[in-house]
């Protein structure tokens, strides 16, 4: 556990520096906070890095994969053959958040945190599988508590190399059919709220499908009333899950903003900002999912997403998007004039 | 008149393919619908250019200058001249849309619609001007009939131009100190909707500010009772706004998708699809301008903004943060791989 001691002490983020860059910003050539949002982030992007030219380098998307026992209670409308499936459409360029990556400029590495399959002749993976695949949360722990914290510190490994690669932007994205209901149980138990109010369609379901996901969830989360973030990490799973806490983690203690995308990232963010509240200020939470239990998260943690584009894939698809968002900050902060050279420049 | 009813014949976009697109979104490898907005833009771009695989070529912001007499009773809270040191600091690539520009690949053009100062000295700028500012709206109409239509039609040329020189994506842009009132004055008559809904603060007011401004609002509607798009263009002005209009014609009457910018250009948006609502099909609606202006035309056209990051700068900044997003449509199209192939290399 002192690795993951060592992982969690992470330095609250010094604003000594907030009001400085917030004069420079009301100091450009344009109507006070009449860029928004877009201003928020050049701050918030400014102190992180340290410097009042703040800019994005290298962007790099982790894409986690893992798989879930709990689709063996029939939790998922897709089966879980199609993990290995996408995993391989990743690795191929071919799948939507590698079309995304190449219109933002963003390297896309994708990671085997717990597929169920043998996918260690894969070239390009990165290999830090746990397990192959959750046990079914139904009926027993989805993993150990040692693996869970294996899962977490892998997570933080991965990003710390990326970080290490040049990249000073981590987007976090995942694929693991059934990791909605992961999701759904540890926002319940960690915002908490209640079950039914956290359970949505996921990838798709029918009306009688959502209804036997939430049977089957109700049924996972009577099994037990843990409520610590590992525990109900261990307890509901998944590893793609572990692994985006941990590589968030890593980030904040790296001094390195990320990207949140949707739901099930949103749940992976909540673990990891219930173990280390004061990484809350390194993250950028992407995309509003129309899963019920994402906005749960945002209310529970005092976030507010940029995007709203009612998407719900998952990949980093909407963590993506971000990154133009933030170029355009840290451009507002290197590129615009100053409105005293504006208006001296005109008298 | 003849070049105006020529503008105008505008052909209705053909859907004929639109369920051929939709077919091949579905059968990408994603869950159905999962990407939300974007695969509605890759509908849109795709039916627009005509092609299953749309692309964004050349995107190209047209930044609209002009000046307002509304601006002698006290609209604005900066001086007219602010309009002319912006210009040229559009000019020198050191405004915000300049530095969002780039973080988009996209060309900046600016264009003296009319400015209240002799710019011919200045390089690079496309010069268009109509007059010297519109007449003060509040005694007299802000321009003439026929001022009103050669700036449609000079707007039109403008964009025409951009065409030609090989963009396949226009963004609307403006610049003009009191042209938030002109636009109040046109929402008010062509949505249409009680002034007092219509009237912000623009680009910064006090509560006392902005109540002078609707009194000076109310006093110019009060003069006039003209309803039709080109008499309340007319009436109300400005160039820019008139020359906005034009260009988003011209784009739909060559078949090229055009983005609105926020409220001033949706004012701009609205007279033109008054006047050809055909139009309304190649136009994509970026930015929710925090201006209470801009929800009413949104309701009024049926649109629905794109982003909504409490941006209210104009200069087509908003517009240009919503190119990405159509990139990332088009490769949703041309790069993502099919579930069909994804499931059969699984088996």
């Amino acid at each position: 556990m002192r690795k993951l001691d060592s992982l969690l002490a992470i330095a609250a983020l010094d604003r000594a520096a907030q009001p400085n860059i917030q004069a420079a910003i009301d100091g450009k050539a344009k109507p006070l906070h009449a860029l928004g949002r877009i201003e928020q982030l050049a701050v918030q992007l400014a102190i992180i890095q340290k410097t009042a030219l703040p800019a994005v380098s290298q962007p790099h998307l982790l894409v986690f994969a893992g798989d879930h026992g709990l689709t063996r209670s029939g939790v998922a409308a897709y089966p879980s053959a199609v993990t290995v499936s996408m995993v391989d459409t990743l690795l191929s360029g071919r799948a939507s958040a590698n079309a995304f990556a190449r219109v933002v400029g963003a390297q896309v590495s994708v990671i085997d945190s717990g597929v169920a399959a043998d996918l260690s002749d894969r070239q390009g993976l990165i290999h830090a599988k746990i397990a192959l695949g959750t046990n079914d949360a139904c009926e027993v722990p989805a993993m150990s508590a040692d693996q869970a914290v294996s899962a977490l510190l892998a997570g933080a490994d991965v990003a710390m190399q990326a970080i290490a690669n040049g990249a000073n932007l981590i987007c976090l994205g995942e694929m693991g059919i059934g990791n909605s209901s992961s999701a759904a149980l540890i926002i319940h138990r960690l915002a908490p709220a209640p079950l039914e109010t956290c359970v949505g369609p996921g990838a798709g379901h029918s009306p009688e499908g959502l209804a036997h996901k939430y049977r089957v969830l109700a049924k996972a989360a009577a099994r037990t009333d843990v409520n610590e973030p590992i525990d109900v990490l261990a307890q509901f799973g998944g590893y793609e899950i572990a692994m985006m806490a941990g590589a968030l983690l890593a980030c904040a203690k790296a001094g390195v903003a990320v990207i949140v995308d949707g739901v099930i990232c949103s749940a992976a963010a909540l673990i990891a900002l219930r173990l280390a509240p004061q990484a809350h200020d390194y993250c950028i939470f992407a995309h509003a999912s129309v899963e019920p239990g994402h906005k749960i998260i945002m209310d529970a943690l005092g976030a507010k997403p940029l995007l709203n584009l009612g998407m719900r894939l998952g990949e980093g698809t909407g963590a993506l998007l971000a990154i133009p968002l933030l170029q355009a900050a840290c451009g507002l902060l290197s590129d615009v004039a100053d409105l005293k050279d504006v208006l001296e420049g005109s008298a």
